[in-house]
């Protein structure tokens, strides 16, 4: 029986989806988490601690732990990185254990947490990822965080590629308008990337806070081969 | 200073709108509730009550009102109606009270009752709706039934097509992610709606039913110049 794709817009709709035996949940926020989770993979990390918020995260660099935490799109003081990809650099991180506070990833592993395991998905692993996800053979929830519960722009055109790119494998189909909708806004987008961002909300608070500059970064496909799994509290590398 | 327009994917990320002072609400079940209404008040309903549920419809029954009430896409026994746009003609409902059941419909009304109006959306009325949003010169958020709490395109498809007769008009704007992705699928969708339509999973759904009949008369354009609006329990004709 063929595998199917669905694709959950927020969290907040994640209650919903079809499929109920055995699925992998992708995790995708484009923009910060799950780019940046693969960039510190990518320089050497050896695991990922996600915690939810600001006081779980100073509890751990208390206890000794590298941590990355920002407030604002600002690095906090005594945290040792931002949550930017471009934070992370071999020599800090190489062989170590990572803390990351994300508000918004750490809801979305909880709301997933029924899935037999969860990756996390960005532009910059797509292609490692769908092809661990065709060897895995399991139904597929892409899970985009959004942007307080709302529609986001750059997290449904990473859903909509990482679709594409799985269903010219055999043995996978879609009956999902949310998976078909974002197929076609990918494949509207894909031609200028930057110029259809210009209509993402997230990309202009970004702007604002001076943070944009990670975007041509984050949409960079296939900068690294890392495939980072959560499971059972942290986050390793799979890939 | 410029009036807003959003789109609500599904009811269920109503609470999370940015829109918090004086607003309209367009309610859109392009393939049921909405489009059905719009043809009843074109065929001369005096006014609709909506309600929640079988067994509200049937206590309305006993008091003598007329009432539209289908199960699994079927009239029931008891009702005069079932839900279907073209159970309504002239002779029957003209002049009359109609009570419509309705379980998406009724819920979104629910959801939606912060607003100052909440109207009726569908492809049958969209010009006239378009034409009195812009007289009322309210922010406007357009709320897709969806199914079963999920995405679905045809909605979708609609709040896209009413999101661009509305921002032709000076002193409109929009910068909601919801409301770019919907134009963009408008856009691919209108050249050929019905090939289109072959992607959305209710449309499936409705085809087994045998009720993808109503599919071709529910995407037809401007055929009527109803505007019906909610108020106190009640929908009447404001176009």
């Amino acid at each position: 029986m063929n595998k199917t794709i669905e694709v959950c817009f927020t969290p907040k709709l994640f209650a919903d989806i079809t499929t109920s035996d055995d699925y992998i949940v992708v995790l995708a926020d484009i923009l910060r988490a799950t780019t940046s989770i693969c960039a510190a993979f990518q320089n050497g990390v050896k695991e990922i601690i996600p915690v939810a918020n600001l006081d779980e995260a100073r509890a751990m660099k208390e206890k000794g732990y590298l941590v990355a935490s920002e407030q604002d799109g600002k690095k906090l003081e005594w945290a040792d990185f931002g949550n930017s990809a471009f934070n992370f650099n071999a020599e800090a991180i190489g062989g170590k254990t990572l803390v990351y506070c994300t508000t918004n990833g750490t809801r979305a592993i909880e709301v997933a947490k029924n899935a037999s395991q969860i990756a996390m998905g960005a532009f910059v692993n797509i292609s490692a990822l769908a092809g661990w996800l065709v060897r895995e053979n399991k139904n597929v929830v892409i899970l985009c965080s959004g942007w307080k519960n709302k529609f986001c722009i750059e997290d449904s055109l990473f859903a909509g590629a990482l679709c594409e790119k799985i269903l010219v494998h055999k043995g996978f189909e879609t009956f999902c308008d949310s998976a078909h909708a974002s197929i076609d806004l990918w494949d509207i987008a894909r031609g200028d990337l930057f110029a259809y961002l210009e209509k993402a909300a997230h990309r202009h608070r970004l702007k604002k806070l001076g943070l944009d500059d990670v975007i041509p970064y984050s949409f960079r496909p296939d900068t690294t081969h890392v495939v980072p799994v959560f499971e059972q509290g942290v986050i390793r590398n799979r890939g």
